[in-house]
């Protein structure tokens, strides 16, 4: 498959008319072809349009319809065959076997959400029968089922350049809830874009679906985002990326005649406590399952270690040991893009201004080469200076030494909301973790017992969330089947004839949903 | 029960140091005592200190404790007997049968969430357990459950100032969430919430629930409401009354360092189409059940019949001078205040200058009562000028005639977000019916069939929300016991040993909760 440096309006492949985008490869540090001109305000318009002309229809397709439709894109991702797989190494210098497994997960995604929709418990269907008989006053026919709330723009993200960007988590879900979607690719893995939008682009045409359920738009400026964001017809975003970006799009949401939700991924730091007894017991098993998780994929992942909590003493002394040894190993490794890497190499440069460097892994010895480091301060430090707990996007970790539990508990309170947050622990140590508990759900989305927050399941119970700064609403997930969620109103119908209701609400229960059925749920 | 113009800080009665509100009866314009002396930032500050306190250990209450407070709650409030009938008659102007209908709704909300918070289905339990052999990577064991967002600020309405004042329907859903809560009075009432803040008090002293599961301050200017909206430990807010009041508590909690939701309940005109075989069929009926609903409670209604919309010809004359027939025997009524009824004054004089009278109520024979009052205005004119479609809260409506199915399409096309939009209609306008319904459920919350929209049920189907401007948060509903939904948040629980899951995630169940256990529901 030639990559034509297209965007997609709908079916159309559209050249852009504004500034030109190259993906870069980060290992050798060239540009790749083709280029990607950038859209305008005016294609924002043509998407927009033709997603709101697909709406009404796209949103009461049946469930299998809907589920069928996110099956095929799956399989014409899979069709794409090796060439994906190669242009997304290229893109963005991940190995081979990386994208492959973000492909498997990527498309089990689809077909998971595919799952989901066929289930219909996303359609909180509620019936309260009329009781014409009660006294003072009769109780109408009043139903309820969630409607998607419209059309969505989805912003990929950098480091995931398939399970959060085209085709990822947020189109995933938005599309199962009934909304068209409109993706803003990220300017890292253009051409990797363009092969899964079309893959999309095919299931729709595949499935006989409104063109406009799905449109790709280029863009290296602020223009195409804020155009997207800031039009009338779109009803939610989702964002995986910087605080900044997250809070720019937040505020031009919020800013519109009608303000919109913005679900941005932006920020954490994802903190690790190692409880005494279990450091005591395993120092080295900590600081190898540290190093390890630290440093895959170069540490560019939204719940990378970037800080790590335990008490002063001789089996955390262990701990700095045997993590400092095996990380000076550690050779560099190519980040995603060079705008990264010099992020990485600023944050880096400004945490050694406040913290103390414990040990680096080996230098670059190519372009665009991450070294890892690990960083140490005191409790007392941390606490003074906000500066300590901003995000290092790459292999950077701080460990926060504290003198006693009280100064763990208050190190941990002076957190900024984080997607997750981890206890290494032992039986001894159960008592000190339960009395944190409630702390830590506080300020987190996901709580983990014994290991490392990389690695988000694709699940039900997935939570990929968490409170502020870590997104912008705690209340939703970006990853797991819950993600569906956010993209979903209620709406009640009073009185309604049989005829009139929609399908899912029917007396008849043709759709054979679980219903809270006069306040007792069905079987 | 001698009233002490006293504000309740937890179980503390304390006196503020602000400018003094007085209730006024609106039927005679005079005053009330006590006088209530307005809190300061400081009063904020020590409940919220006090709610802050309280959140860990009222959150982790069981379901059955949580449920037997609601219960307790109500059971309190009655308890005050006719005592509280009397002022809130005094204070608001309205009958004593309609404030007796609002205490039983009052009570039968709160029992009624206490059936939800022991159903527990909201705390929405998701457990995928661990696949250790799965291939390529083993699966971790993952569960989630919802947890309260932590201290919520509830904005006293001024129009039922049982149910959706201080033990209203944002409180109960909040306490049912495990949220404490703090009341902003509405100073229209004063009297009526120190009432029943007493009995929520009583209630939680009676329930040995920590004291700063509740609150209750006073205040007439920004001072208290913005403190509460913009102080750290709270979390989200509830709130329900006017546009400007709403937007600006929304831009104050969207402007602070955390964000945090805000459910406002505005502005609505709800809608209601006249298809044309109803109205050729029945139009005397209409004409009569359009203004009974229209002057009830003197119009005071979120969902009050605000605008009319129909095609024009003999059977909408006949419906227009049937409606005019009737209005112009309709007594004024007094409103709940002299700033309410000034208000509609100002509305009716507006809309006045844009629309034609049709026909107006009986004149005030009384201080604060308002006229009712029916306006007309031709599709172009309303297409044509924003100022026809904002709310006059009070017994006027305007009816919008159309030339054809066309011209009402685009007249609903045009309107801002609604609570609700209600359809009548006979078989054969069943297919124009439904024809409209795809763009009526992207505009209201809540879509009625021959019936009026004032009248909310308080059961598990109800949507009180709708899109912007009708609320801050389309997603949400105030009333209903999907209410509970707005102030929770969830978490996933990774790899934790059993002892440290919460009850409601432990593998044996012991809250008997219906999960999703792998994908599937257990019965």
């Amino acid at each position: 498959m030639t990559l034509t440096g297209s965007m997609l309006i709908g079916q159309h492949a559209v050249s852009g008319n504004r500034e030109a985008i190259r993906a870069i490869n980060p290992a050798t540090h060239t540009p790749l072809e083709p280029a990607y001109h950038g859209g305008s305000g005016e294609h924002v318009e043509q998407a927009c349009a033709l997603a709101w002309a697909a709406f009404d229809t796209y949103r009461e397709t049946s469930l299998e319809a809907r589920a069928t439709f996110l099956e095929s894109i799956a399989d014409h991702i899979e069709a794409l065959g090796d060439a994906l797989i190669e242009r997304a190494v290229a893109e963005t210098g991940l190995p081979p076997l990386r994208i492959q497994g973000e492909r498997g997960r990527t498309c089990g995604q689809l077909r998971t959400f595919a799952r989901t929709v066929r289930a219909g418990e996303w359609l909180d269907v509620r019936v309260d029968t009329a009781q014409p008989a009660r006294q003072p006053l009769p109780r109408a026919d009043l139903r309820q089922r969630h409607v998607p709330l419209g059309p969505v723009a989805v912003f990929g993200a950098s480091n995931f350049p398939l399970a959060f960007s085209v085709a990822g988590g947020d189109t995933a879900s938005a599309l199962a809830a009934g909304c068209p979607v409109i993706v803003k690719a990220h300017g890292a893995h253009p051409g990797t874009s363009e092969l899964v939008g079309r893959a999309v682009a095919q299931a729709v045409n595949a499935c006989g679906l409104p063109p406009g359920v799905f449109s790709l738009l280029y863009g290296s400026g602020r223009e195409v985002g804020i155009a997207l964001v800031t039009d009338a017809r779109i009803k939610a975003v989702g964002f995986t990326g910087s605080r900044s970006g997250g809070l720019a799009l937040t505020q031009a949401a919020q800013a519109r005649p009608e303000p919109i939700p913005v679900y941005a991924e932006m920020s954490s730091i994802n903190p690790v406590l190692l409880f005494p007894a279990a450091l005591q017991a395993r120092a080295p098993a900590l600081a190898q399952g540290f190093v390890t998780s630290l440093t895959q994929g170069a540490g560019q992942f939204c719940t990378n270690t970037g800080l790590v909590i335990a008490t002063a003493g001789d089996a955390l002394d262990r701990f700095v040991s045997a993590a400092s040894a095996q990380l000076q190993e550690c050779a560099a490794q190519t980040m995603l893009t060079p705008g990264i890497f010099n992020a990485y190499a600023t944050g880096v440069a400004a945490l050694a201004e406040h913290a103390q460097i414990a040990a680096q892994g080996l230098a670059a010895t190519g372009p665009n080469q991450g070294q890892a480091h690990l960083f140490i301060t005191q409790a007392d430090a941390f606490l003074a200076n906000e500066q300590l707990q901003v995000e290092v996007f790459g292999a950077a970790s701080l460990l926060v030494v504290c003198a006693d539990d009280e100064q763990v508990r208050q190190v941990c309170e002076h957190l900024e909301g984080q997607l997750t947050a981890t206890l290494h622990l032992d039986e001894a140590d159960l008592a000190s973790a339960k009395a944190l508990l409630p702390l830590l759900e506080r300020k987190a989305g996901r709580l983990l017992v014994n290991g490392w927050p990389t690695g988000v399941e694709v699940c039900d119970a997935m939570v990929h969330g968490g409170p502020f700064p870590a997104t912008s609403d705690a209340r939703s997930t970006s990853v797991g089947t819950a993600g569906i969620l956010r993209f979903l109103r209620p709406v009640c119908y009073q009185d309604f004839p049989d005829s009139l209701l929609p399908r899912a609400l029917q007396q008849a229960n043709p759709l054979q949903l679980r219903r809270l059925l006069d306040g007792q749920r069905e079987v």
